[in-house]
C-alpha cells in the first residue's frame, strides 16, 4: 500500500514523500522506478522521526497542512480555499491516524465520505490540486519514455 | 489491491465490478462495507468466466469500453471524446493485461504516462468522468453516515 502511495506521489508531481518508518522495499521500488523512468533528482523519500516537529516547521515556513480523511469537509467545497501558491504537505494514513493530526491540519479534506483507500484519495486530491497538469509529468533523466498510442504499447528507450 | 479497486468502484459511483477470478475475501470485504455504509442493492460483484464475451456483448448493447493503461492516450486529450451518456465498462489490470484488450477497447486511456497503480488510475478516471459528482456518493441503506467535520470525526449511526 505505502509503495503505491509513493508511486502516486512521484507520478503526480510531488517533490518528496516523508515516511514515519523505514521501509527498505519502498526505497528499492522507487530507486528502480527512478532509474528507468527518471526522477532521481526530482523525487525523494525522507524518513522523519518526529512528525509533529515536521508539521510545526512546515507551518512556520508558511506551508499548508492538508489531511485527507473521509471524516473531513468534501473537497468539492474545500478546494477553492486552498492557497496553491504555498507549499503543501498532504497527510494520508490508514485508519489509525493519531487524533492530533486532525487538529494540527489546516484542512481536513474528504475525498468523498465513503471508505476507499489512501492511494485513491491522494490521487484524486493531487489531480484536483493541479487541475490535471499532474498527468503531464515527465522526468528529464528517463531511460524509458512512452509514446502515447491508441491501441498498443509504444516506448522510446534511450 | 483488487479489494481497493472494488472499494474505489463502489465509492465513486460504479454499479458493478466484474472479476475474472473468484476471491472470497473481496466479496467479504464488500459485504461488510455494504452492511455498514450501505449500497447492498446499488453495487455488486459479478464473476465472469469469459471476459471477451462480456466485452462483445457490452459493445453490442452500445456500451463503451475504456481500458486504462499508461501506454494509452492521455486522458487530458481523450476525455471530451467519451460519450458519457452511454454505459461505460472500464478495464483495469496489473501489468499482465492481455494484448487483445488494447485492440478490443474503444479507448486506451493513460492516467498519465508514469507508473503508479490501477487503484489511483481508476479513481482519477471516475472523478474526471463524473466531474467530481462521484465524491457526493451516498447510499440509502447506510447504517453509518459521516457528518463532514472541520477537525474531527463525526458520524450518525442509525
Amino acid at each position: 500500500m505505502t509503495s503505491h502511495v509513493a508511486l502516486v506521489s512521484r507520478a503526480l508531481g510531488c517533490q518528496k514523500i516523508y515516511m514515519t518508518y523505514l521501509d527498505e522495499s519502498i526505497s528499492k521500488t522507487l530507486n528502480d522506478i527512478n532509474k528507468r523512468w527518471g526522477g532521481k533528482d526530482q523525487f525523494e523519500i525522507e524518513y522523519v522521526d518526529d512528525w509533529k516537529a515536521l508539521i510545526r516547521s512546515w507551518k512556520k515556513s508558511r506551508g499548508v497542512i492538508v489531511h485527507l480523511t473521509m471524516y473531513g469537509i468534501n473537497i468539492n467545497d474545500m478546494l477553492p480555499q486552498i492557497d496553491i501558491k504555498r507549499k503543501i504537505l498532504v497527510i494520508v494514513g490508514a485508519s489509525k491516524v493519531p487524533r492530533e493530526v486532525y487538529s494540527m491540519a489546516d484542512y481536513n479534506i474528504a475525498i468523498g465520505h465513503q471508505p476507499h483507500s489512501e492511494v485513491s484519495a491522494l490521487a484524486i486530491f493531487l489531480d484536483r490540486l493541479s487541475n490535471g497538469m499532474d498527468l503531464m509529468t515527465n522526468f528529464k533523466d528517463a531511460k524509458i519514455n512512452i509514446i502515447p498510442s491508441k491501441d498498443g504499447k509504444n516506448i522510446r528507450i534511450t
